[in-house]
Order: C-alpha cells, then sequence, then structure tokens
C-alpha cells in the first residue's frame, strides 16, 4: 500500500487525481501507476484500470489470478469490475468512495450498493488500510491551485 | 448498430471475441471498434471500453455529453461504468449479457441486478436493436475452430 500511496503523490505532482494503485504477486510488483486520466484523455484510465492493462502487458496474460490490488482509494464499480474481470482475487484499498466525494469527486451517480453487490462474486476485499495517509491524498491534491475532478 | 454489427464481424475475423461498439455524436460516427481483449493482451479492451477510448482520444476530451454508445452486446458493469464516467447519455444494445452467457461467457460471477441499479443515474437505455444479427455473432464466432471466451 505504501507504494501505491507514492504512485498518487506522484500523479499529484503530476497534476493528476490523487489515486494510486499497485498489482503484486508472490511479494513482487508486477505493476504500479496512478489515475493518468486527464495525462492520455482516456476517462477509463483510473489508477486501478491502468495498473491491470499495466500487469497484463507485463505478465503477457488477461488473467491475473493469484494478484492482489492496492488502491489508495476504493474502487469504483468499473474497476471492481475489471478487476473481476482479470481473475485478480483480493482487493486492499486505504479511503472509501465516500472520502473520494467528500473530496470534490462525483460519487452519487453510482449506486453505494453496487461495490458490494459485486463483492458476492468472491473477491476477498480488505478496507481502511493506510486510510488516514490515504485520505490526506485528498488534502494533497486540493492544495494544487490547478487541481480538477471529475 | 450496423456499424457496430460490422465492427464485430471484423473482429471475429480477426480472432476476436463477438462483439462490436461505436460511438455516435450529432449523427456522426466518432469512434468504432471491437473487442481487442486477445489482439492486445489487455483485459479491459471490451468493445465498449476500447471505443471510449478513441473516442476521447478522437474528440481531444474526457466528456462525451451528446454522444450515443451502441454495442452488439448489453454493456457488462465494467463498460456500463466507462459509458457513466464519460458522461455519454444513451445506450443502443442488441443482443442480452444472457444470450452471452448462453454462448459460453461468463455472466453468472456479476449479479444481474447490476446494470439496473447503475442505471438509475439516469442513462437513457435502449435494448434489443437488431438483437437477431447481435445474437448471430455469438454462432458466427463458435464457428471459429480457434474461438475462445475468458
Amino acid at each position: 500500500m505504501r507504494s501505491a500511496v507514492e504512485q498518487a503523490l506522484s500523479g499529484i505532482s503530476a497534476g493528476q487525481t490523487p489515486f494510486g494503485a499497485c498489482v503484486v504477486k508472490d511479494g513482487r510488483l508486477v505493476a504500479g501507476g496512478h489515475n493518468v486520466v486527464w495525462a492520455t484523455t482516456d476517462i477509463t484510465a483510473h489508477a486501478e484500470v491502468h495498473v491491470i492493462r499495466k500487469a497484463c502487458a507485463g505478465l503477457g496474460t488477461v488473467d491475473l489470478s493469484g494478484c492482489t490490488i492496492y488502491s489508495t482509494c476504493e474502487p469504483c464499480p468499473m474497476c471492481f469490475s475489471a478487476i473481476h474481470w482479470a481473475n485478480i482475487g483480493r482487493i486492499v484499498y486505504g479511503a472509501s468512495i465516500e472520502d473520494a466525494g467528500n473530496a470534490g469527486f462525483d460519487e452519487l451517480r453510482i449506486s453505494n450498493s453496487t461495490l458490494n453487490d459485486l463483492g458476492k462474486a468472491g473477491i476477498e476485499i480488505v478496507s481502511g488500510v493506510l486510510k488516514d495517509e490515504c485520505v490526506r491524498l485528498f488534502e494533497l491534491w486540493k492544495q494544487r491551485p490547478d487541481h480538477q475532478a471529475y
């Protein structure tokens, strides 16, 4: 999770939104990155989708069974579903979608029940890891004069 | 929708899964494509996500307000959420997720209620357009000796 936080900090420095993630397999970092929606003009480039794509490319497979994804924030349904399709069995996250909403990100347009509903698929979900540090990322991001949510 | 079907046919010919999509704005085709999960070793490259990325790149914006997305199959929650984030206000699709499941695609691991639940966000959804042609894509795909779902 510290690696995911560092990725988010890099993202903030680069003018991106404050979300970082990484994919780990057998204790080894497979892929890390941050949200690059603005940098790549790609609305799908949330941190989790971005690192899943990198992990697929790096490992040469679309099957990430046995991997864990760490994210500084609770995955949105797009990211959660991408995690599902990739066969990632474990999600560890820090801040909640509600925390992101409090920081100015759109959360209300997606049902709060969705993640739990999808969670029935059997993915292990660990929440609140390094939560204070992950929530603080939002504050650091808001201190940038050019910060912009979507 | 005919353009989306043609994209799916191209995908089948290229050894990909039988899903096509396109994004239209003001009656003009903005982006078209098919599922390229196998071609790009990217589990997130469903047809809808792929064309949203292309539309963002083509229009130079992450805001696809005013666009309609046509898909040969009902979007999965990943794609539906990507459509949501892109501010696309209208989805037109042919075959259902159940049809895809009948053809051998994994559908059971994601709750059937998810799409309707997310649908409360206010996206207009038109189903069953050219449904027979869209379902037939699955048959054409299964006739290929190298066909492979995921």
